[in-house]
């Protein structure tokens, strides 16, 4: 198995879930960035560990848990004021000799191991593979009305998640003249490179509300 | 408010949520298409319940549940082949002076009641809306190998939900030369009348698989 350094970008402002800062919320006794962390910290091909953290939260979440950084070997690097600029800073701290680079949202505590070895397979396979769902629901595209312009043809159309993971090199090349995306998965796919979709799984939510902390609760609870 | 007759489909496969049929899951001590019934029973300007079962429930339905269809004031039909099959088998029914013809999912079971207002008064307002949520995730296209052809620009992209409502002879018309379609709206499009988003809510959820019905109790237990 290819070495794989995980990039987890924690320092969006998460403005949809009100005060208080999403990562930070307890979740079956621990933070949910801490759990995201959990899913990689004891995978053997996983030699780095990067929390991407706001500058605002970087103090407390460094005198709060740092026993728990340092069991985990967790990294902190300071966020940008993108997801863009965040990953970017990461990129910086990645070992010259990492194979692959997977980013892993910190708001997404509950992803199924399986999944995680699937979607690391796929990109020792190819370069650049994601995890995603088909959308079940049928899609609109909407005016600033709110007046419906067409429904989305829902045939291939899949809901990424993460992890993304890709070659190292290739990552770096599509973030050197990046501006912004909403995942890493489309800045490799400007350069025209293939990119795999592996089946993700429901229960890897993100948390953006806090009902999507009643949820991972729930999942958790259930043995996710 | 205009008088509404309304229509919820239950006679679906529900291939993917495995073994049982969905809609008679007990959810919080009801079945699933019992809660999604009473949204709807007990509002003044509801005049007709129309719930669209399989033929093989159909018998199932009238003999365990009687008296709540009975209380309900819930008329069974026979659903058909398809969904849009289904809705045709209730068009049928629907009473001849009924103003609105509201589309809710038997699966469907925790729509909260302000946004059934909300989109009742909307379809009052321009004879077609519906819920939906702004789309979160980044979407991708993806072909039969499970390549991505392209990220699906996300903005104004809002995934359906159910209530859709419709003035009756608008939702008549649409159906008149339907063959399929994956929600009553996409009908409506197709006539070129305009349809109007309202928003939904998260907590909106259809039951699909069993870890659906997790997260519906979940809600149901918040208070929603």
């Amino acid at each position: 198995m290819p070495t794989v350094s995980v990039i987890v970008p924690g320092a969006g402002g998460g403005r949809r879930f009100g005060p208080g800062r999403k990562i930070l919320q307890p979740l079956a006794g621990e933070p949910v960035f801490l759990r995201a962390l959990r899913l990689f910290a004891t995978r053997d091909e996983v030699r780095q560990l990067l929390l991407v953290v706001a500058e605002a939260d970087r103090a407390t979440i460094e005198a709060d848990y740092a026993a728990e950084l340092s069991a985990t070997g967790t990294v902190l690097v300071t966020g940008g004021a993108t997801r863009t600029e965040s990953v970017r800073n990461a990129l910086a701290h990645v070992d010259a000799g990492a194979e692959l680079i997977c980013v892993h949202d910190a708001a997404r505590p509950c992803t199924p191991p399986d999944r995680i070895d699937a979607v690391f397979a796929a990109a020792g396979d190819c370069a650049a593979a994601l995890l995603a769902v088909p959308v079940d629901a049928t899609c609109k595209r909407v005016d600033d009305e709110r007046r419906v312009i067409e429904t989305v043809d829902r045939i291939g159309l899949w809901a990424a998640q993460t992890p993304q993971v890709f070659a190292a090199d290739l990552l770096r090349r599509a973030y050197r003249d990046a501006t912004d995306a909403t995942d890493d998965a489309a800045l490799v796919e400007r350069l025209g490179h293939a990119v795999r979709v592996v089946p993700g799984d429901a229960r890897n939510v993100k948390i953006t509300t806090p009902d999507d902390l009643a949820l991972a609760e729930a999942i958790l609870g259930a043995g996710a």
